[in-house]
């Protein structure tokens, strides 16, 4: 027997990342045993806190009769300690905890809230460059659509209302656009959405009768100590209907784990995305070892403030080694976008330096044309990566020139 | 915004099991503390091994870097782990570790499987009396259809090829039938299947061109000391499509830590199985945990043997104890099923006798119908329970009489 339709559908069409990421797992650089290996500036990992978490996961859990059982499958520790740390930390004010939903990953919440929220057709505005992951977890298996809003390379890539009203009005059917989904800090840009562009993008939400989808999986992912401002919390403040993705991969780099949470005050569909929970769980063990690295206040105010001056550090060096390139500013996140337009006048051209920079330089980062952008010569490059490679990265960029 | 369509429909179907299980959540039976509470006999969980297990998970496992980001994903110690498990203890040859998929549970895995393998429309033959959550796993949310295969309570639901044929014949498009799905030991009667009915399904299954979906979750939970039989190694010795599920739920009675294996020999829907994993992932902290444990060759020992002496003992308590009862035989399995069908004539009768236990006797267990049966009268009970509760479940079915 072959495979269905559908999952024909979903094998036939690979993400183009992918076989940039095959070629790093084949042939990984490491500085003492492989130092003409692959660089993987491609995928969004931060392997600079490494250090604290492997010693602080590493902590002895204990196993409870009720953690072993169907009853563990939810660990009401968890919400708990996650309302919390919002407050605390991202602020967004006192969540109910009965609201929270945990699932393994934030991909797997996306693919929940594609199921329960949309139906075929429905659609989803999101503003390009985006995380490209997006796509799968939105828009393959349950057939919503995206609605790009393209934003423009002339304020480097600044988040503006009138992309999105551009966007909406021409969009041939706009009765089947239901959402806006909108990832702050921002990937791959690692813009800090101005408050003036939050409220107006609120009203634009609220004249057109929209939902937001706010995935804040940077927040903490900051250069700068500036406390983040929670889109979320401001669109609950104003009563829209607003939904928060949040998850332990990024700010925590322990995408292994995989552990997302979800946020609504809209029960019904709270209800709808636990139900869901019965294929995308997260284990009690997995659950108590969270729920114990969020609630230590004092690991955390540690931990926080030292990814971001680390962060710091990488990127300027980054950018200091690089100083023949040009990059975006960039205020948030494990990346930051390297600008070759100059030199790409079609996306053949933005092939050719992708190509050459994968085969020659052995280095993956990802093109533009993967983040949904439609100028070419855009590449998002993660530099969340060891000095070494830091290092490296930057010697074989070198001989990056006009090709 | 409502729901999206395929969410309503899943939402306004709920399990009829879901409400004995709130009811046993909301005012559970505690011998000290809450003496009449609700008895849980309704779940497949078995907490009578709780003192070797939470010994054994609550040890401390080291956290390497590469565990805490996205290659950790993939723990290939807990694939090979499995690979020798199986052939140590589930009588399987030499799985091949990279065809071996590891998702967040066998629910998940169900899912995944409905979703790569049938399209809306196509029909999998299943055995009656069966375990009801199949039904959510592999129907509710992709659409393919169950062939009922009612098997006869003159001989105690032993699976018959005769049952087989007759639903294949009388189904109206056979062509839509494309998998047998197949408990082996069997959820809900403990039947451990014949070698005999084994060959013959294998027989059949490649006369019709069908695949084999073989569940073998309960393959160690057997109330002998008899070696587990695996049809799915029987099928694959006759080259036969046929796949594996295997689950730390049951033999290991760890359902909270959310662990399902898939094996398949057919290499495309092995990657496609993989691809899904991106949604159904197992956090690397709980695959750490469980190759930790399948690995343990010392503590199987004594686990299994001591979870058979206990299971045994307990199912023979349980039937001494309520000899005015009928019970069918069992030799695997956490359950026994009730015989009530001398006082059952029809659902409406059993659905009498399934609420008064529930709410007089205050003790969860499932009807018939809702183990797809097509006769009334017949309940499955999950005995592996501590002694004071089996004790407590005795008594109040003494008041179980003629209604």
């Amino acid at each position: 027997m072959s495979l269905s339709k559908r999952a024909s559908q979903l094998m036939n069409h690979p993400s183009a990342i992918v076989a940039g990421i095959i070629k790093c797992n084949n042939d990984p650089y490491d500085a003492q045993t492989n130092p003409e290996g692959f660089l993987n500036f491609g995928t969004a990992e931060n392997t600079l806190m490494e250090d604290l978490l492997s010693k602080k996961l590493s902590s002895q859990i204990e196993i409870k009769s009720e953690h072993i059982q169907y009853s563990g499958m939810d660990v009401p520790a968890l919400r708990e300690t996650f309302s919390q740390f919002a407050m605390n930390h991202l602020n967004i004010e006192a969540l109910k905890p009965e609201n929270i939903v945990v699932q393994c990953g934030v991909s797997a919440i996306c693919e929940a809230l594609s199921f329960t929220l949309f139906d075929e057709g429905d659609a989803i505005m999101i503003a390009t460059p985006y995380y490209n992951g997006f796509e799968h977890d939105f828009t393959k298996r349950f057939k919503c659509e995206f609605v790009k809003v393209d934003l423009s390379p002339t304020n480097n890539f600044q988040h503006s209302i009138e992309a999105f009203e551009q966007a909406y009005n021409q969009y041939p059917e706009p009765e089947k656009i239901k959402a806006v989904l909108i990832c702050h800090p921002h990937n791959p840009t690692g813009e800090i959405l101005s408050q003036e562009f939050m409220f107006s993008l609120l009203d634009f939400i609220q004249n057109k009768k929209l939902e937001l989808i706010s995935d804040e999986i940077y927040a903490l992912s900051t250069h700068c100590k500036e406390r983040h401002q929670s889109l979320y919390q401001l669109a609950r403040e104003r009563k829209l209907p607003a939904h928060l993705l949040y998850g332990m991969a990024k700010d925590f780099a322990i995408a292994g784990f995989k552990v997302g949470f979800f946020y609504s005050e809209d029960n019904e569909l709270v209800e709808a995305m636990s139900s869901l929970c019965y294929f995308h769980p997260v284990a009690s063990l997995t659950q108590l070892a969270v729920a114990d690295l969020l609630s230590d206040e004092q690991f955390l105010h540690h931990y926080i403030e030292l990814n971001q001056e680390r962060l710091n550090k990488t990127k300027r060096d980054l950018i200091h080694r690089n100083d023949h390139l040009n990059f975006l500013p960039a205020e948030a996140g494990l990346f930051i976008v390297l600008d070759l337009s100059q030199w790409c006048e079609s996306f053949e051209d933005e092939e050719r330096y992708h190509q050459f920079i994968l085969d020659e330089l052995k280095i993956n980062i990802l093109k533009g044309r993967d983040l949904g952008l439609s100028k070419p010569g855009y590449f998002r490059v993660c530099f969340a990566r060891p000095e070494d490679q830091i290092h490296t990265f930057s010697q074989r960029m070198q001989k990056l020139k006009r090709l």
